[in-house]
C-alpha cells in the first residue's frame, strides 16, 4: 500500500495545548488532492497504580469536554526533557501523593493517528504508598480515591468510569502478565 | 466536588472535521479564572467484526497523524440522523463489504473528556459474510485483512496494531461476555 504524498503542511491554529495542521496531500496513483487535518499535541502517559494491598489509585475531577465529574486513572502530558517513565512516576506523585516500588510499561500506542500526532504510554506502577501531599497545577482540583478490583469492575459496568483512556488503561492491565486478579469480564 | 462555572464559550477555530472551543471558566470556590480548550467533533463508532469462522476483519490504511500504514478495527463517524448501531453496520459494510447477523454494544465511552466533547461506541458484530464490494469515500484507500486470534495477538504484541482505538476495541472484546477465545494475555 502506497502512502499519500504530503506536499505541504500549514498550521491553521495554535494555542497552549494543541495546534491544528492541514496536510495538503496528493494521492500516490490517482489524480486526487486532499487536505487532511491533524491535531498536533504533546505525548501522554497514563498509569494503573496499585497500593500495597492491591487497591487501584484513581482520580476524580471535573472535565470540561463533557462537563461531568470523571473517575479516571492518573495521567498527564510528558514535559520537555522528560522520558515517559519519569512522567508516569511524576504524574502519579503530583496528582495523588503516591509512589510505587516497581514500574512496568503496559503498552505504547498512537492515540488516534487518523487525526492526532501523539502517542500515549500506559504504565503499571505496583506497591504504592502515600508519601506526600498532592502537588497540583493551579487549574487542577483532584480528589484521590482507592478502589478494590470489585469496585473497579462495578464502576466499569455501571459507567461511573467512562473515560476511554482510563478504560483502555484498566483493560490493558487486566489483559497483561501483571494482572493479579484472574480472568475479568467488564 | 463542585464544577467550574462556564462563563462563556468562544469558537476559535472550525473546519470540516472539528472545532476548537475555549470555555472561559471561574472556579466554584477560589478566585481563579481559567480558559479550558476543548475539541468539538462528531461521535464515533468502532467495530470488532468476526467472520463465521471466527476471523477478525481488520482494515489497513495510511494515517496522516503518524504518516504510517495502520492496521485497525473498522470505524468511523456517526452521520446526522443515524444512530450508533446503524453507523457501525454501515461503516463495516462500506469499509469491508462484510455484513453480520448479530450486533452487540460492548461499551459507550467519552473519547477524552479532558479535551474532547465526543463519545465512541464500541460494537461487536458476529457471523459476518462478505456480501458486496467496498464503498469508499474519495479519500479512503482501505485494504481489508482477516486474521485469526493468534495473528491478532501477535500483531498486538509486536506493535503492528498500535492505534489506541483499535487496541481498546480488541481489549473490550477480549474482556467481554462475547469473547470466544478464553483468557488472553496481550
Amino acid at each position: 500500500m502506497d502512502k499519500w504524498k504530503v506536499k505541504n503542511t500549514i498550521k491553521v491554529f495554535e494555542n497552549r495545548i494543541l495546534s491544528v495542521i492541514i496536510k495538503k496531500c496528493s494521492h500516490p496513483d490517482k489524480s486526487i488532492e486532499w487536505d487532511f487535518s491533524v491535531i498536533e499535541t504533546f505525548n501522554w502517559i497514563n498509569v494503573i497504580a496499585l497500593t500495597r494491598d492491591n487497591k487501584f489509585i484513581l482520580v476524580k475531577q471535573h472535565r470540561l469536554g463533557n462537563d461531568e465529574i470523571s473517575i479516571e486513572t492518573p495521567g498527564g502530558v510528558i514535559e520537555e526533557g522528560e522520558n515517559p517513565e519519569e512522567c508516569a512516576i511524576r504524574e502519579l506523585k503530583e496528582e495523588t501523593g503516591f509512589e510505587g516500588e516497581e514500574i512496568h510499561l503496559l503498552k505504547r500506542l498512537w492515540v488516534n493517528p487518523a487525526i492526532m500526532t501523539n502517542t500515549i504510554s500506559f504504565y503499571f506502577i505496583d506497591k504504592c504508598r502515600k508519601i506526600s501531599d498532592q502537588n497540583l497545577d493551579i487549574a487542577e482540583d483532584i480528589e484521590v480515591i482507592t478502589a478494590d478490583v470489585f469496585e473497579v469492575k462495578e464502576m466499569l459496568g455501571n459507567g461511573e468510569i467512562n473515560h476511554s483512556i482510563a478504560v483502555t488503561a484498566l483493560s490493558l492491565y487486566f489483559l497483561s502478565e501483571y494482572n493479579k486478579f484472574g480472568q475479568i469480564i467488564i
